[in-house]
């Protein structure tokens, strides 16, 4: 979850929503990526997906049965659905996402998803940081544009 | 939705699982797509994706508030949510996935997402046409791969 924080801070430094995401495959770590979606302006440029298709083009399959990820945050909808997609065996992640997290929060995308596959999940890993990172994110905002 | 249907028939060609979207402005194409999740080996590589990242490089905006999307098939998690995150006004989409679809099935992932943000949608748009691709190529797998 370290790497992922420091991935999030990398988003922080670069004005993006501080989100970070890592992927392990049998305790290597495959793949690493923020959130770059303010300086690519694609929707879809979350962290996850982005670890997603790096650690894809890496080990040169779709399917990443073995893989472990970590989040700083509790996936939304799309990623949640894309970690199912890719069929990722473990995920741990750091702040809950009350409105709009899909593990636990507001749908249970990784655990069902009319797939056939599940996703086991652990969520509040080094919660206080990985929130405390988002909260002033969003502060600093607020100050920077009123 | 023919034009959708189309990039579907060029996926079917591919071997790809025959699902196509596009996305319109104004009345303008702005992008299509089908699925190549089997030739780039990449789990998000949906047709959805690739057509709001298309769309989000023409525009230049990660917002496509003003587009409507044209599916062959009822969105999953994932590409529901990236509708969502993109903020895209209207879907129609062809065949309803009753298992993991994430319009009207599983989640009503595009009208509550926990975003402020809602997706209208109308399924069942050339729905017989778009569900005959699928079992076909599902069939043709069949008889291929026994």
């Amino acid at each position: 979850m370290n790497l992922a924080i420091k991935e999030a801070l990398k988003g922080f430094q670069e004005d993006e929503v501080p989100i970070g995401a890592v992927i392990v495959i049998d305790g290597k770590v495959i793949s690493k990526a923020h959130n770059i979606t303010d300086k690519t302006q694609i929707a879809t440029k979350h962290a996850e997906i982005c670890a997603i298709e790096k650690a894809c083009k890496k080990t040169g399959s779709w399917r990443l049965s073995d893989a472990e990820m970590y989040i700083t945050l509790e996936p939304c909808a799309m990623c949640a659905g894309a970690i199912a997609n890719a069929r990722i065996k473990r995920v741990y992640f750091g702040a809950y996402e009350k409105k709009s997290g899909c593990a636990a929060s507001l749908y249970p995308v990784l655990s069902e998803n009319g797939l056939n596959h599940s996703t086991e999940y652990l969520g509040g890993i080094s919660e206080e940081e990985c929130s405390a990172l988002l909260k002033n994110y969003f502060k600093s905002k607020r100050v920077q544009k009123p």
